[in-house]
């Protein structure tokens, strides 16, 4: 399961190889088991090390899960924007950031259930912090629609929710990937990049 | 959090009112802490029973989350059907079909993530035999995808991941709602489902 676990550089900005690791594992048995049901003695074993080794790392099993979700939701926004750097025109933003995101739930569905389904389990400080990630990777589908919808390309009820809907999208996938109904992500990313486009009004292909 | 955890007539196949309240309140514990993060006593604290009472109702956690997740499914399915029942212009089927699943995740947010969410902590078994009940309910969709699709009505690139994309728009509403962008849940599923149909690439409005 490790190779696929997270993206390739994922964790870059973490020095410590062994902390890499343990983030790595963490997402591995948070995924399987949840937050609540994982033990800091369970992340130990997967990681290789004592629990006290695992201690000087992470001192509590929620700043592990803290490290994961921050890290996870802040390179999740830089991977969008870099996905969608440079492409303007509506339609072609739409299918970029909605083709790219519903990839990256698909191949990395059990980081995508760790970050997403495990958020309650952060104290209130740390959830605040990681929500405002969240934030601004709802905004950048939000503004997209919005752009969209300014010149005239889409028709909506609601731009928030119509945004709400293109992120729901693609990330549901991170639940029901793997359970069975095999697919190419890159198939079913383009398949949901024109369903997307033709929800929001404008004229499908 | 009681009176709106569930709808009002989720358990009325449940004849003992003690086993209605201890699913409720099974309901309640798993969708905050998960099932691997509650205890059996937690949940016979909840329902102010003894851990001794509890057993006589349910031999064990899964057991409880077992009939939850069964019933739950089934009457779902039930009242999918329900809501879908005579209408058979698929346009007007779709729309129906995801104001109802849309509206019923809004309200009632707390199960949809215990059924949808904790799958994987059922044992093989019983998880076979929810997911009996899943597939129907991905059927229900796909179908009215594919009716609409031979009517030269919908025009997608693969009938399957379209229903599928139908569910997870719908499904995915019980994982945000309740967590801030407080919404009229009837508002929101006919926001949905207008956004439905016009993604499946018939005319909207």
């Amino acid at each position: 399961m490790t190779a696929a676990t997270v993206p390739d550089e994922l964790w870059n900005s973490v020095g410590s190889p062994t902390r890499r690791r343990l983030l790595t594992v963490g997402v591995e048995a948070f995924a399987v088991r949840g937050f609540h049901g994982t033990t800091t003695r369970d992340i130990a074993a997967r990681a290789g090390l004592s629990p006290a080794a695992l201690y000087v790392h992470y001192r509590t099993k929620e700043l592990l899960l803290f490290d994961i979700s921050r890290i996870g939701h802040t390179e999740s926004l830089v991977a969008l924007e870099r996905a969608g750097a440079g492409v303007t025109d509506p339609v072609e933003r739409v299918r970029t950031l909605v083709a790219h995101f519903a990839e990256r739930h698909a191949r990395h569905h059990a980081l995508g259930r760790v970050v997403h389904y495990e958020l309650p389990a952060l104290t209130p400080e740390h959830r605040a912090e990681v929500v405002v990630t969240r934030r601004k990777i709802e905004r950048v589908f939000r503004d997209t629609v919005a752009a969209g919808v300014a010149e005239g390309v889409f028709r909506v009820d609601d731009v928030a929710d119509a945004g709400l809907a293109l992120l729901s999208l693609s990330l549901d996938i991170c639940r029901w990937w793997g359970q069975g109904r095999p697919r190419s992500p890159r198939r079913l990313a383009d398949h949901y990049a024109n369903l997307a486009v033709a929800m929001l009004g404008a004229a499908a292909g």
